[in-house]
């Protein structure tokens, strides 16, 4: 029975019905002209949710670190140097995705809980003066610590230091769930994938791409084929795939963008901040303490939340989902057996997380935490009712 | 988004996927062996869960008030006089139908919140030496006010009169959720639908019937085609329907079915007992009454709750779907107004549970009632955490 | 793998995706606002379907055998007399409903295969003085033989008498698929069903209803209540239902009604007729008869065809779907074992009934059956070439 | 309408209702126990299907060409050596993915229509003395040619040789279709997909890989990470993936397995031989020729078929998919506008295959093509009704 209740990992997200629905589709003949009229307009529909009018979108049937490997292999040569900061598990599997495809990687060590030092940036992109720097990678959402960092303020360092290298950006778990700017944020490539605000299955990495990266191919020699933006974009052109396309993800997608759209972006953006806030209160209420360092950081799509000492956190997930039937995000790295994690973005109502928030807590009470039952949920039903728009149906 | 959150009405049910995708079903031949081969042991598989061995199962596609006519048409004649108490909703409107089939009905007035009074039905029963009374006609489980009558008293008192009617029972909103057993309380006609207990579409109204019953349509003349038992038998004795079956919801019934008897009956009555306290525990904290006059009374697939005085409880349903967009029952009848219902039938789970019971809290809140939030999760949390397998995956 | 053949009985039909996606739907509150909002255009769009601007659109969660009971449970008292062509089996069981109910069933026997007899009703109607007859039943499209009656010569025939009888059309197998026009053809209750032209599930009779019709309720004294128009129009009227509605079958209907009105009515038309004409020219072909008397009659959605002296057409169906996993009509009633029957209505295209045709080839060349293999095929390509939009996509 | 009509493309194939409904999946946790309970007997079973008992099974989220990638990247390195003969655009494409991962591509140049010249290969590895050739490339099934290559007699060709190469096979088009024998035919490397004879949605490269193969890891070079061997089996060890995994198709998988295993592998070999046989007893009625220059060379997945001269094939697909809403598979590279390709593989009926035939009949007759209509009908339903197996349900 437990089939019905939500899952809050931090994606992939609840599928709503109507996507399911979407993906729910027949084989269609790929070189047919129906797809080429379902296809160009998701590819255009896309730059308003990276918020770029003069990238491209491209997509690859694969996961977001498939999208990881197309940004570098497309735009970089081996030896390449490449400025990234570690702070968190998913910044650290960029980082060792760089080394083996042979990039010089110089890595900023930063406390799991911290975000992109823009400061820290500026001073070694400062230093580079002979710009063998050729691209800075940047993680807006940390998924295991639940930080979002200032991708604004990296742009701003390296306009300070006019310094040259590319901007790369991950935003799996940030696009179409908190605001992202590619133009304004002078982003050069953004890594995104269909299973976290686009609400779909996994299965599709979605990247935005600048004018500037796309001219980084022209000298690039890291090998790629299957990630290939030239064959991609040149088979989009004429609205098919260089290879198979993953029919039933393009026709989810293309309800994605009507759904979100259908909201408006803005109120995805304030519906998640909302649900955030209400997990926020309830870590709160517990008397817990977030990995995210400060209020600034705090990533409206996942929560990474320290368990008391003396207990462990896998503990606590194990028992969730044993007990109750309900799935949270372990701690990742070296937040493993410190911190589990809410994910609470993508297709979720308020009503929904109260659902978690109920069943942490009970899981957490079953484990002799020091925590009152209730007071987690009461913190977050107090907040969602002062937010409530009363007319969400 | 509000798609996502569950219903609390009760019934229809929400419904699990693995029946959803059961009643996927494109069209098929209804004369074909595999309709056949599917229909037969579903008709058979029913009989368990009616709780008879002698007795035969029927189907309608039809709602449960469908399931009503049928039960009077094929076994009562015009001026008939059937034995019945009102005491909600449902059992209201069984009156109504029978006296608008020119059936002669006597009617016990009985208290909403009460349930079947088996004294009195003794009491008119004995009197009538003349066996007047051709049924006796019981709701079991009155969906208005959540209350679950006696079967098996009722039952007592008909054989401690020594009188011959028929035991007719409204089962719609017990059946699959609560025990019932139609052989051992010796029930000639027992009525339920698909959206209930068995997590189906509305669509399908089903009956068990007695050998004693099935003799009965050799006097009865009320008029019926639709509705015929014996059009029904005689098909379906051949694997087959008089009309165009519902092909998917037959499908349906299959899988629910086989979803029933691997949980096992006896244990999803136990779940929705647990899941039944859960909610009395958390009425109880917000300091409200249940319709239910008493617990032996209690209905575990709805409790109907009143509202404090000088509250409307049409106000508090509306207010929680426009504001939190989640569905309760309104208040039928005489409780229009004065009670809100929660179904807790059906594919449900604790947690699922718990987000309808922080819902009507904020939106009690919302409305200015004296409770306070999250008192009632917390009750419930309590009682869940105690109750839990520890193993629900 | 035989799932992905099409089938050609004559109903239920295939179901497209798109409304199998609609109607694959989680449980909502069918007291919510948005099942209102749903469920009130859909029974004022019915309309347009059903050819009427005075009438009114009833639905119930039935079979079209329970638009029969309801057409006539709501305007005729036992005793009534009405008038009726007996030439199929839908004739037949619709007379022996009316029996069934009490009425006083002045029959006409027809040859199986000829249709409506304008002329003999003129005749009964002109020597029925006292205007004792309450109403004249007319299958519009006769499913067993494949028929299509003309309702207008009916509709002349009793206005040429200046009889006052309430004419009732049973459209189940032509609604949606041929024309029909209720208001131009006086047609007082016209009772249709899901499965057919709607491309639906099997579950919800619809019925047109003239204010003529709604009058007649006044003194109509046949029983019934789950059939009991006044119930349903009141409770419709505030877009409800008095009973639990068929959700699933009301959004279905919303989308296939879209479905319909996007391609056009009277495209939706020629497409039936050439389909039609399609399987006749291969039935020509063949050198067999169609159990239609004259072209006139020839029913654009079910064929009714007579295999050659000496041969079983059940043996031929049978075959069919045991070799081939195709499931097409069997002869019923009179026709058994002399005809088999090719349903071509609903979503259909040609290349779909060209595989129909086909196989009912192989199927009777294995039977020895003096055809020619290929050779209704090729006529029907024939036909469907020349009568190709060329852009069908 | 045309939403009914099947695919004929060859791949992505027609999928059926069972297998639609297995992805129809609401998210789950992918590190949860049912996932590693549904995941690992996945691999497992699929080594069954590959033929091999000591090769291990390795997924990744991506197309086939994905899967080209990845036998390449970890098992070889920049410069490497490999032979590989061009006979059609899919070894054309996968001799292009090798140069441009700078490998050192020895391409035997063939006729389209030939298959891989096992004699050919001998001579060039008995000459490479220093055993410089580290890979032996071979297109099993060449869907753009239907050319089905003999694997086993290549194997011979490497041992008469005693050769150490290794063997790749692409065999997405073949497997799960036609037999395939990995262990007997000592292939080192196999590559297929989910969207082919597992008659799923695209989107899961699946590769058997040998020890052999495996031990290559250890000195190959090209970079690699989203396809990297050792993190997807040190990941699968454990149940999981090594990124988010494609949980609907590993679902879908699970399904699909099922279901060739109820229908037997050599039954689904044998299907899909009958169907192939018929659609060329079509070809030769129609008096066309195949692509496929000799009987042992057809392939029992895909025919590519000569249009006449002074025909152009692109007009006829794109006439049969416009008039009749049928798409066949366009000709690729060399066979563009002089062969069209009929896909018959997944699930597929006889039936099926007959709307195709007659489909492409009209088209071509349409477009004046010398054929006769109805005769390729003919002569596949006479093969079809021969080898029917009168119990196909």
């Amino acid at each position: 029975m437990t089939d019905q209740n939500p899952v809050f990992i931090p994606g992939p997200t609840n599928i709503p019905d109507r996507l399911r629905n979407a993906m729910h589709l027949q084989t269609r003949d790929h070189r047919a002209p129906d797809f080429v009229e379902t296809f160009a307009p998701v590819l255009r529909d896309c730059k308003r949710v990276f918020g770029t009018e003069t990238g491209e979108v491209i997509t690859f049937p694969s996961s977001g670190t498939g999208g990881w490997e197309a940004s570098i292999c497309n735009t970089l040569s081996a030896g390449d140097k490449v400025l990234i900061a570690r702070y968190g598990m998913f910044s650290h599997r960029w980082i060792d995705l760089c080394q083996r495809h042979n990039l010089d990687v110089q890595v900023i060590e930063c406390a799991w809980g911290s975000g992109a030092p823009a400061d820290k940036f500026a001073e070694v992109l400062s230093a580079d003066n002979g710009h063998e720097i050729k691209a800075v990678l940047v993680t807006h959402n940390e998924t295991a610590t639940g930080v979002k960092s200032d991708i604004a303020a990296v742009r701003q360092a390296m306009d300070a230091s006019g310094h040259p290298a590319l901007l790369f950006v991950d935003c799996v778990s940030s696009l179409a769930s908190m605001p992202f700017e590619m133009d304004a944020w002078g982003v050069d490539i953004a890594v995104s994938g269909s299973q976290k605000g686009f609400m779909l299955n996994t299965g599709m990495a979605i990247l935005g791409v600048s004018q500037k990266a796309l001219a980084a191919m022209e000298t690039a020699t890291l090998t790629r084929t299957f990630f290939d933006f030239r064959d991609m974009m040149a088979a989009n052109a004429n609205g098919g795939f260089p290879y198979t396309p993953p029919l039933q993800l393009i026709y989810g997608m293309k309800e994605s963008l009507a759904m979100l759209f259908e909201e408006g972006l803005e109120n995805v953006y304030a519906r998640h901040h909302r649900l955030a806030e209400g997990v926020r209160k309830a870590v709160d209420a517990w008397g817990l303490k977030l990995c995210a360092q400060s209020p600034e950081l705090y990533s409206d799509t996942v929560s990474a939340i320290y368990v008391p000492e003396g207990f462990d956190s896998n503990q606590l997930t194990e028992h969730a989902f044993n007990a109750y039937g309900v799935s949270f995000g372990i701690g990742l790295g070296e937040m493993n057996g410190k911190a589990f994690r809410i994910g609470h973005l993508g297709s979720l109502t308020d009503v929904m997380v109260l659902s978690g928030l109920a069943t942490i807590e009970m899981a957490m009470a079953d484990l002799n935490y020091p925590i009152t039952l209730g007071s987690g949920v009461a913190a977050a039903q107090e907040y969602f009712r002062k937010t409530a728009s009363k007319n969400c149906a």
